[in-house]
């Protein structure tokens, strides 16, 4: 049957997320049957990817370059920072083309449970971006799950001497959603929110 | 934002079945985030397996030996040749260990929408096999879909003048199955196939 190569391979593929042991013996025969294609220009890209990639030393975002190159952008707005809880939200936002400000990844949310507290995050370097002359206003992007809204209060709390304006995303019906099949939570928030038409 | 290694890797990953473009993008995240204990090894294991792994050259499995383990391991029973479509169900009936004769992989269904006919799957080199004066039973485990059903009848016909007793799984209620949840076609084929107890 399969023997170590093989397995070894299936056991690395199935610690990916979205991929568990059975769809990952599929992914690395998919893989075998598509060797010039697929497994070895994938080998190469994980290479070149662990070689090249360092996280930003302003924002904390991922890039082959440091300073990564939304902050080394010299087209973008200096006076926004868009504070996001991991790398995946600032790549969300970006796609979404529709802020042209500078972003902070914080690294993770508050969560005592997990023993994750305020210095696990990058949260020192934010006060300091903030008392920036440049900075007006801090957008916080933080998920709307307890611990992303924990992670939110305790941010704007440093923040209160930085003299920044701080904002946060508007809660609300997603776009495209219907009404029936929203939670409570999200249906007061947007009756709350409502807006004159 | 993410720049040309890390959208490299996400449009490789994307290609993997069970992966679409977002969780490619999950998935390159994680794997940066574990550069050491998980992207460096699985470029290292793609890398091995694209070197090492060969099709057997008797019965089609796939290993970094030719003959493959099944093939080469001498207390297997020579006179059972379980035919299989793809390499994937040798694997998934070598998990269950309880066959211990020899397998063929014929690579795929007679499928004449797709252009696949019988010169495009391993079926000469099964008769070859079958025709042999060890081989005494040959067992037809291809799916119970169409194509895999036609292909099992061909098959059938290509090996009637070998003189080996030919077989098929039985089809009948998955084992942990409710009734309620069935399908016509299996109930019925379960029903007509009911054993005395």
């Amino acid at each position: 049957m399969s023997t170590n190569d093989i397995d070894r391979l299936i056991q690395l593929l199935a610690k990916l997320p979205g991929l568990g042991p059975r769809s990952a013996r599929r992914a690395s025969l998919h893989l075998i049957k598509r060797r010039d294609s697929l497994m070895t220009p994938l080998a190469r890209a994980l290479e070149a990817a662990a070689e090249s990639i360092v996280p930003c030393g302003i924002c904390g975002n991922l890039d082959t370059t440091d300073p990564c190159a939304v902050c080394a952008d010299p087209r973008r707005d200096n006076s926004v920072i868009c504070v996001v809880e991991e790398v995946a939200d600032l790549w969300a936002l970006e796609r979404t083309a529709s802020f042209k400000g500078r972003y902070h990844v914080l690294g993770g949310v508050l969560s005592p449970l997990d023993g994750v507290g305020p210095e696990d995050l990058n949260i020192d370097r934010l006060v300091g971006r903030a008392g920036s002359e440049e900075v007006k206003e801090i957008i916080l992007a933080t998920g709307a799950t307890v611990d992303g809204q924990t992670t939110a209060h305790y941010v704007t709390d440093r923040l209160a001497d930085c003299g920044v304006s701080i904002s946060a995303l508007a809660h609300g019906i997603p776009v495209g959603g219907e009404l029936d099949y929203l939670d409570d939570g999200t249906l007061s928030a947007a009756l709350k929110a409502r807006r004159q038409v």
